[in-house]
């Protein structure tokens, strides 16, 4: 079924297994690529513009030209759902991934007769890949380990662009699963503060109140952004602020916001339990809170992926 | 004339155009890639050896498995050297690439019917591709600017590890590039420390004395090492040191030394001249000393591909 | 009378003079033993349940197991209080003082036939030990000192955590003494941020409002946070923030906190007078709501200590 | 037979049973204490005087007054020898231990009838208690895993003055055992340096030279100086310089010293093998050069004492 | 006419060529002075008070005694400008500057027979001497460049004392120069957050909400507390918190604020457009509503000054 | 007799009394100057060239020009040293300023009718006044005193740069005062590092070797160069590296160099004695190597003022 998929590349529609990019590209030489992930929410792309507003926000702090608009992107990705529409029958959820590179070396320009131009693609892939594997810790939580790999810093590379020069990222990962199988890592930045997981943002909970890192050395995320908005719906005090292990230590609750997985509970840090070691009643408020906004209780939707993890899709 | 040349992907040697990184490799998504330049001189590539062994040091700290070991490394780029040896007759020297990354994501494996194995890459152009544009400059010597950008201390993302995560790189080259065109960005550290360029080291002459960055926030350079071992061959003293802008301000003679270049003088420094802004001796005894060492004359050699840069290749 | 006082030590009592640490276990192999000090008003102990909170805290973060609950170790405290009763009679207030380490090293399990245990203290003193010799300065206020001795930054060692690896508070004391005996020292940190004392809080008062600094590098004092609810039910605006020497030396007051001296004006600062060098109105103001709320003069009390010090005990 | 042993407390000689230091003294509340740990070789002391020197410098700094020559304090240390040596018969060694403190603190002046003076205590202890559990690693090697508990820099806290401070020492071992039980700590510094372990130094094997931390956020270990010493004399080149996880993952071999281990081969370091993960030759030749320096053959006495460890000693 | 105005010099008036201070003086050995410049607007200083306490702030800061009370010195302000009225005609607005340092250095007491005492000036001159080559920036915008000259952290040299040992801003302002002819210098501090000019505070606007940064390591401008001020008059949230460039790129609108220019849009920012590159309607607000504060209209003054620019004064 | 030194001023020789800046030069406005100090032993300049290079190389790295060549000013200096003779009779040796500012700001162009020109001043005093005050150390050795003012470090302020932008330097000399009246301020970088005092450099003893800073957040200072070339004729192994308050506690003799005062021995450092608190023998023979170099034995001719000092010169 994977065939089924098409992305748009530079103005085409290729096949997945096509979608791949010149070794001369400053992509692959440099990292050099910005990007966007965006979720559907029964088809329903989530909150698109402001994933495609940070995009452009991306673009100009590394002055890469798409050499399109934010209205011709946005008309693209409605173009590349339209096309892969078949390989998503109602009740099957995707996320849809937007790169932007600056497109061959000029070294490289008697290799690309048409010139150097900015690599573009859009694509969409099942969201079961994503969430099926990390579905059953909705119920159990996930386990938070302290990495010595730390986040690089904002003034060496700016994480608030979403980029492709993440080395670092795997790097923490290898770490976190070293520690234990399956956990997942949370850096800190040069002064020991939490910044954020490898591609999601961090909450914690303190006497009914949410704190998450101030919008520094982290990617500000959507849905860390909608959650502080739901938050404040719901009365809610939370603090953008420096928070360090002391706090999470001693924390109630935590969690982590992303794009894919919208919110995920935090039990254990650095293997010991976040309050009682169980998923909370604030993370349980925010999700329901999470689940009606979007209309898709992403509790139920995971547990059901989770079933059919492992069947060929 | 392009086409000729074939690049060793994954065993297989592919055209140049196709030889391309999907982008669900962690190559893309993460610029999670490691990498080698190696020149030739005289069709004889220079310390391959060397360069396989820093790739080797690169893979060991990234944790990524190549699945090859270093001599069967060693044995597919002479391959790919063999397959391609028409591309370069007589005359034309060319400079070979190796990439290694982790390969694709295991969220994507159903995209990958063979599995999730490391990306190889090898492959070789003319030399000058590169060099081309830059063989004036033997003669007039290049412009250094410190940007604002600063080299990511090696605690965060080490530069010892030649990798593919240097967005920052580019942006510091954009920002060179604004100061004056063509001028060249040489990088500081975290401490004010002069490292090194955008894929090059840096040496300054003082008292007939050479002086480099210590082998720290810097890729430490197979020419750099050359040079190194040129001076102690030729009687002067070379200090691995800490250096700072007022060091180069009050320099006698400045170069820069990588792969493709081998050894360039700087002339210029952030708008002021070097010494008397003049090519200085020491640079030619040692461009004399490295082009006897290779059996290259590389000043001659630049002047040659100076003049037919622009034609067909 | 001293020889009165009993101290709990690992759940039977002891004569002061025998509270006394093993040089096996790691609180003297390490200073690795948390601590709290409480104070009594009126005989009453002010927020004990507050304290032991802070360090059970404490306790996880370093990872010593106390093996006893947070209420067994509130019963181990009434029960020392009431065991030591006769030693305070009415009029006399007292501090407690809890300690846990986490008890002998494993190398010497051969010394200790029961085994390896936490180490755990409770006991209590006449407040007129640390609070006589300056009771004298509730009317003068004290001489702040910032002293060449910063804080330990908190990611290596943290503050937050009251524990016992403050070598560095006794050089600070030894540096505030030699500028001006009787001096106090007065901490920043890193960035030169004011921190704390080495026992106590700090706060300064500009144009009618509270600032005290973040609660990052600092131990997070329950009398600071008792003046910071006092503050807001006085209506004064209370600031955490970043304050720097040059905020204290424009200040208008200041003042520092700590369990044994509550509030305690501070009149000079490096030599020069804050405000106009008197103890202010806010101060008194803020005494006077303290002393309320827990019910004692807090300044009377020691001025009437202050007669009896060097008396006998 | 542990009772046999006694310990020098402020000029008297008391059963190790009662070699305790009062909860009102300065090591206990501030682990305002330093200390010395020297070995015997063949019932000598090896390098005693300089431990001895350390240990003045170390008062020098912390401005601790011992109250004794360091002459007086090497005659004490004899005599500890001279009471104990009924308890280590020929072929038992033993290790002695120094402490000194700044004696109880001022405000409790009234327990202490004969005043406030220092404490100092010196006592000796089977070798085996600290050696037996390792010794089978000098054929093995040991496990050095980068914890995130970094090293406290010099500026706030001087690892070169051996102090009582070191909370961070036990957190650091924790997340070390953590990643693998038995692994053993290797600790970096702020610029991510590696600096010691948690009681060792640090030394790698490149290119068969030696390379170890400069003497700046380490102690500066008399076992350090004495292989640096031996290397000399072995005609081994010996830098002691800025040292990073790169150059240990691409290290040859590695090893650390201390006082009771000596040298210590590492084979693994973050889950990696160091060179082929087996004790490597130039280890084997310091460790035989170190044996035949002090007398005794130092891996076959720890084999020798592994096969007792466990027995009642 | 330059001449007609008198320089008052420790109490005396003298003519602006004899404003000279002796290079014995501490000021010209140390750059040990600090200062304040004040603006008239139609002839009315503005807030005058508030400039001379910032003053004295400095003055405290730096143990500089000027020998003079805050109110001597307004009085001694208001003579010098009555002693030059006739120097500025109506409609001619000029600024005001004080100047105190600690005066001549003791070694060379014998030059000065009436003895040590401060060196304390206040002069006055036409306003447009700086605003005339300014003018016509109020209807383009500035450009705004990050230079890599950064602030120098008010830990070791405070720029919220305005002081004259300000060589970096020199230099910064060279380096922006050399960028693009009258780009305007922006200092980062070591963290990367954006601070100051050299000589001015700095404004974004996102969303309708104002952001500058806090006041830290920077100048706490008198100009820039208007603002604020005058944002909170207008219902507008401002916010003074750490601003990074990144900030700067996708800001909607930025201005910059000082004594002479009050509020100056810029409109670029390293080359690139801030928001559309035209001045926003939110600082013509905030310009207008300034102008109505101050009773002149800033944009048109500077209109005709322009005009009159290089016009003999 | 102060009347009758004359001093240069822009090509012309006015009296030392109107040896003034105006208040709108950039060396009063910024502390925008570069300077030198020149000491003549028997009326012979002591590497004046040395000083002039210097300065030089402090006009480039600031990039001011001072439209004179090295030669003409030198040539201006023997000037104004012969200009000068009559005021320093034999056996009177004295020492020479070099002051060069940018000149005036551009902005107050009018009042400089022959436009903006960079200021240049060389004048000389007797070596008395700064010496005479001191001169009774030699004997007692100065007391060092490490101040909370750190160095600025040289990434921000680059202290090689001989500049007048010390403000901070004023401040550090106020603290060592306060600290102990005629102690001498010694800084630290942000490291711990010791750099130099406030206007001087630092060596200490060790073991028969000398140690000093390296040359990075330090003038290198003339006779700090000088001391190091005596160093080496002596067979005295002289270290430029990192030196921590750790090493001047345990020194065995420490000093200071300065143009003016050439070695100064200390004897105390933070109120405790260096070695046994007297001048030692390795100062005594670095100082009796010098006099012979320079021709006057240094501490005799020190002497000699001491007796003179206080007397009219």
């Amino acid at each position: 079924m994977a065939e089924h998929r098409k992305v748009y590349l530079n103005g085409e529609f290729v096949s997945e297994q096509d979608a791949r990019i010149s070794i001369f590209d400053s992509a692959v030489m440099f990292g050099d690529m910005v990007f966007e992930m965006t979720r559907v929410y029964n088809h329903e792309p989530f909150r698109l513009r402001h994933h495609l507003e940070r995009l452009y926000a991306s673009l100009k702090v590394t002055e890469i030209d798409p050499e399109m608009s934010i209205d011709e992107m946005e008309e693209a990705t409605l173009k590349t759902i339209e096309v892969n529409k078949e390989c998503f029958p109602k009740g099957l959820d995707f996320q849809i991934m937007h790169n932007v590179s600056r497109g061959p070396l000029p070294n490289y320009v008697r290799l690309f007769p048409n010139g150097i131009k900015p690599t573009v693609t859009i694509n969409c892939w099942p969201l079961i890949w994503h969430l099926g594997p990390h579905a059953h810790e909705y119920e159990t939580g996930i386990h938070l380990v302290i990495t010595p790999q730390q986040s690089v810093p904002a003034r060496f590379l700016d994480p608030k662009v979403k980029n492709r020069s993440r080395l670092y990222y795997q790097i923490a990962n290898l770490q976190a699963e070293k520690f234990e199988k399956n956990a997942s890592a949370l850096l800190t930045d040069e002064n020991g503060f939490i910044t954020e997981g490898t591609g999601n943002n961090f909450f914690l909970i303190k006497d009914g109140e949410l704190f998450t890192p101030e919008g520094r050395n982290i990617l500000r995320g959507v849905t860390r952004g909608a959650v502080i908005e739901l938050a404040d719906e719901l009365g809610i005090p939370c603090h953008e602020t420096n928070l360090e292990p002391y706090d999470l230590a001693n924390a109630d609750e935590a969690f982590i916001t992303s794009t894919t997985i919208a919110i995920m509970p935090a039990t254990k840090f650095n293997g010991m339990e976040i309050g009682d070691g169980k998923v909370g009643p604030m993370v349980k408020s925010l999700t329901d809170a999470f689940s009606e906004m979007v209309g898709v209780d992403i509790v139920a939707q995971a547990k059901e992926y989770m079933e059919e993890a492992g069947v060929s899709i």
